[in-house]
């Protein structure tokens, strides 16, 4: 990110404005979910499709599972996130607490926009007030209005957008446009695994293997489903961009 | 926004003066308003029309109707937002429980006036007390006195002014001017609607598609309605600033 | 305001005196009031006038009644501010709450001197403790004793000082100076307003609408009655710093 | 004030020492009171004289009597004080509820010692705790003692000193000598008011009018009891420091 | 750690992200931990083996089994260390505690992957809220489900990853290849401790004595037991990096 | 006090060690004490002098007896004071209340070590928590035990020493120094007295009359005994150091 | 201590870590116990042995028996502290209420481990919140197991270490390598006393006299007792690093 002559000035606190009205820290939480791996939702005729890239360590004395990106908050209703691993725990505690909430208040599972706008304000309090720092996870969360799958995408901010299909994390930007050129009405749910594992790869600088990928499904009146490692492998295989197998610790 | 020698000096928090009696992080505040998309109300006989333009993806793939700019307060109450999302999220939470405090207590929907001064006393809290900053959101709340409709507006500040039609947001000044011109007594909801129109189109520098406006109409005794998006579409159908569609997501 | 060296050492803080003794953010905040508009409340024999300048948009659109300078205090207690429209909100709603704990501990309308007092402390407090800043507003406070009209001036400082006629705001000294000179015992109500006017237009340095004007008179024992505008028009007719009716958003 | 150099290291709180023990904040608050009038109390056989310089308006339209330099604390309890206006007000309350409080506790007028130490560990506090400044005030408390008239002088510091006659405000040290050298056993009510009188004119660079002081007088088991404009004026006359009156509002 | 320019800007508070999204307290948590011993833990078919590197006083006066790594947490459950001392007291005290409310709400041994992710959010909250710092700790926590033991690492961050064997401290990197490329499925109980102590020296410059290994075993439905240094000392008899016994304190 | 280089760094916060494990804070506090007069505790055979200088108003207008340095605790506990009146007031009034809780609970007088380390804890936090300063006092706490007088010295520290004799103030060491050589076994009060006297004159660079020594005895079963201004006078008669009165009001 | 270039930017406040990972408080605090005397504590067969070196007034004006190292806690609980008196106090005061409140709960002597834990844990806080500084003392605390004697090792960071015998204070490291060399299994108690006193003069530039030892026993189920001087001066005869009396006060 390059710096603006003056901009040091005001972005160490949530709590300042910069001379044209913007928030550093939040600029900069952003950046940090830009460093972890590109996360996407699909939604198709039935449920929705989550795949994040899991750039975590690759190392075959890792517990793959224990990665998670995708996370059931109730029966309907799940998310996927990109950003810092604790952060993230964090918020979807705050997703699964809301939602239970919600169904010993109503009876009935929480309105995913609901949920999502709760989330929101609980973001935008972290860039309001002094002493803290926003939280730095992007999150997409999906549920069901009368069995018809929608997303709802948050950021650091709290700023809420509806999306049918939108991408998070590495390249958001770029992987976004590519679902917008690929995505069409009525997508099959093997057609949105395939189309959402390609937004995936588009967000990836190298071939990667099937285990870097944490994939999940949610549809309606049941939890969300994470695929076991083999059954990803076995999805993915022929795919192009799945690279051969390299067993070594990763980066971290 | 231009820094006068010093100015840095005083511009970090809320809670201080300039030489000169400024508040700057009130105007920054402003200054982020203004990199958002005008907005227009325009009250006509019977009524309020909301014209927002959401400088939001305009990818097929976003949800437009999650990209909201005007918001139902109450029966007969209802406001137009500029400046961040989730900063007008919380104020728009905090003008619906107050309209339901007041409904509680009255038995009356709240007047549109004593509504808008407690959220000016809310906003000038974030001018004066330290640890947080002002809201980057400015407002236009209608509604109606025995049938008559109204306008106040909200600035970072908490100040306060009615209006009979008046713009927010970007160009700002140069979209007021032209309302000061163009509205004259009497006005029908179809010459509202399009006025409003006009005035947002006045404050955007290119033409643009029927979906770039949230348009929401408000009338006594009802909530405010957003209209739909064909509905959109056919009631700008040949105004000459509305642009041919070009379907690739927006600068975000 | 011109800056001393060393001056802005001690100018970030209410809580710090400078070398000399001097309280800078509070002079701050007096500097702010001296941007807004000037105020003059004349007490003639039987109640007092305030008259106020609006700095404020003389568009058409604006609902001139919005922009309030004079507010209502209780039967037979008024004031008229300048400064910060929403610090002056806070204010004025503080005097109306401490006139209303009064009479339902006393049966009686506050005394105003009370009044004034306890204003003046709660003032004090924000020139004393961190985190806050002084509040931006002069305030004239008007009432009866045994129904002998009497005011009490308040500034950011949280002083309080008794006057027969007085000003506020823009070219507070000149204002004064000239309401010393003319100012004459037993005043007829019309004689006070016409003073009050005068007193406003020496502050202004050009011509202005009679809509400029916030006009209000207090007598015992009713509320404070603001002039509606064509009441104000009819009065102030003929009097030579009226201008001519110019159409045009001021530039705020 | 002289600054000597690294002073400004030390100066700017009150929680902080200097490398040589001061605390500089308390420091500056006496450069407060030094600005404002002088303020003078001197005790005689049955009673204690208050006699201060109003350095404010001294414009016909302001109500002298709202300028208050002495306060009644309580029956036979009362005070002069030197200093911010709106701090002094803070601490007269506080003086007043503290003898209240005393008397329904003990059925009997609090000792002005007790009061004292009371007011002088409240100062004390403002000096020692951080998030505020010390009060810009010195204040003279009189009353009596078996009939004995007594004074206690407190400064921003908290410290408490007794004194027969002494001085605060402008020129203090300068006024104490000229009392030290004019004071004597045995004075009567009228020497002490003359001798108050002219200890006030040496703190005064230029002649001044009889308004200009505010007298007061104090004697056991009855209220404080402030002269009225015209008994100061008939008492003053023929003094020789006393000017011709000059009507123009003061510099303020 | 290299600084880059522009970096002591950003890392003196948890609560502020450096420009490019880095939280910098936290990597330099991670630098206090690399100034501590290298800690190991392997699963093996029926349990899990605890060894770290007690970089303390080798003095003949130290009592050996005061400097603790590894902690018994509950029946079934236990962890490892690396970093400051009192920090980990702090975080096991907290695994305790948890458990103990977790058997008293739920009547078993809590799931370890249940305490990792409470002391995840722990974690957590010490980079984002001010005033405080994060813990100087990685942790190791091991447990069991259904008889199968596993793993779940914790950092300053808050982050949690489960792992079949994993290295905190010292070389933490070296040492973690190390197990990668060592550690094979169905290890039995002599193999696992044989590897533990191996990786661990992986991570040491120089030979040691057996006393300066802390080495524990846990099983489930039994307490973590830790080595006495004499079955340390049998145990690691000829393994070639256990150095000759050297009298001396060490350089603390 | 002679400045480091780098010493301004560290001075500035209670809360903050310097590189060489000072509180420059605690020692700025004891350089205020340091410009207040000598104070002087002795014990002889059944009590304890107090003698100090009072470096205040010789005015002949000053209450001397207003001037207090030594202090009554309760029965058979007495202190004297170096250092701020007001920070005295405060940590005299502490003991008077921790003596009467002490009497309440155990129904016999405070030991006065007891008291000592009770006065010394609320010093210490003084010095470890932020956003206040050190108390600037130094105090000399007497009592009996079985009849034995002690003498209990604190400073700002808080740290807690008993003496025979000891010194505080101005000239602290050298005052000390005198002491040590001087002070016999088995003291008759007269010599006691004298001792106390002349050591008070070791630290006053010049000549003084009586009035300014603050004079009081302690025995056990009784209130401290402060000497009225002629017994003092009475009593040092002859004294070489003793000046001649010279009536001029101090430089304060 | 020597500086690092950059040192400063970290070392102001215990809640942030250098790059390196150090706190550099917690290192200052431990430079200013250097900066007090040596302590020293042995295990011998059935008790413990603790001896410090008052750096403190030799004046023969000072209650030795009133600068105490070596406090009693409860039953079969004592302790030595090196490092700042009034913080030790406060340390002293924890243990103190900890053991009374562990024999209320339980019947009994609290387990000096258990003691030294809580202890850990209070003094880690100091090291991790922010507006208060750590504990500028180590501590000996000394307890029995069934019998057997042992101590805890307490530091400002709040790690814990058990030990046979050990030192703290100045020159720290020097004499626990003499104690490494010298302890043997088995001591006398006669051996330990001798043992230590020599430790603590290899700790001391120059001979001592008796009186500035502290020296205290502690043996199962009884108090600790504090050696009277007489019985310090037989004990040590003899001893050549104790030096002839000089009768003169301290450097203080």
């Amino acid at each position: 990110m390059e710096m603006q002559p003056g901009q040091m000035a005001y972005d160490r606190a949530s709590t300042v404005f910069s001379p044209d009205g913007r928030l550093f820290q939040v600029e900069y939480a952003l950046q940090a979910i830009q460093m972890g791996g590109t996360a996407v939702a699909v939604t198709y005729d039935t449920g929705i499709i989550f795949v994040a890239f899991r750039n975590l360590p690759t190392s075959s004395l890792a517990e793959s599972g224990s990665i998670e990106k995708s996370f059931a908050v109730d029966t309907g209703l799940g998310c996927v996130t990109a950003g810092l691993i604790a952060d993230s725990r964090v918020l979807v505690e705050f997703l699964r607490v809301e939602a239970q909430r919600h169904r010993l208040t109503f009876g009935e599972t929480a309105p995913y926009a609901v949920l999502g706008h709760a989330l929101g304000t609980l973001l935008q309090q972290f860039t309001q007030f002094g002493g803290t720092r926003p939280f730095a996870v992007s999150l997409l969360l999906g549920g069901f209005n009368n069995n018809v799958p929608g997303l709802i995408e948050l950021d650091p901010s709290g700023a809420t957008i509806g999306w049918k299909a939108y991408a998070i994390g590495r390249n958001r930007r770029a992987v976004a446009d590519f679902l917008e050129e690929k995505v069409t009405d009525h997508l099959s749910e093997e057609a949105a695994f395939k189309l959402a594992v390609q937004a995936v790869a588009e967000g990836s600088p190298t071939p990667f293997q099937p285990e870097a990928l944490d994939v999940a499904i949610l549809e309606p009146n049941s939890e969300l489903r994470r695929f076991l490692p083999p059954e990803v492998a076995r999805r993915v295989q022929g795919l192009p961009f799945i690279g051969a197998p390299e067993k070594k610790s990763g980066n971290r």
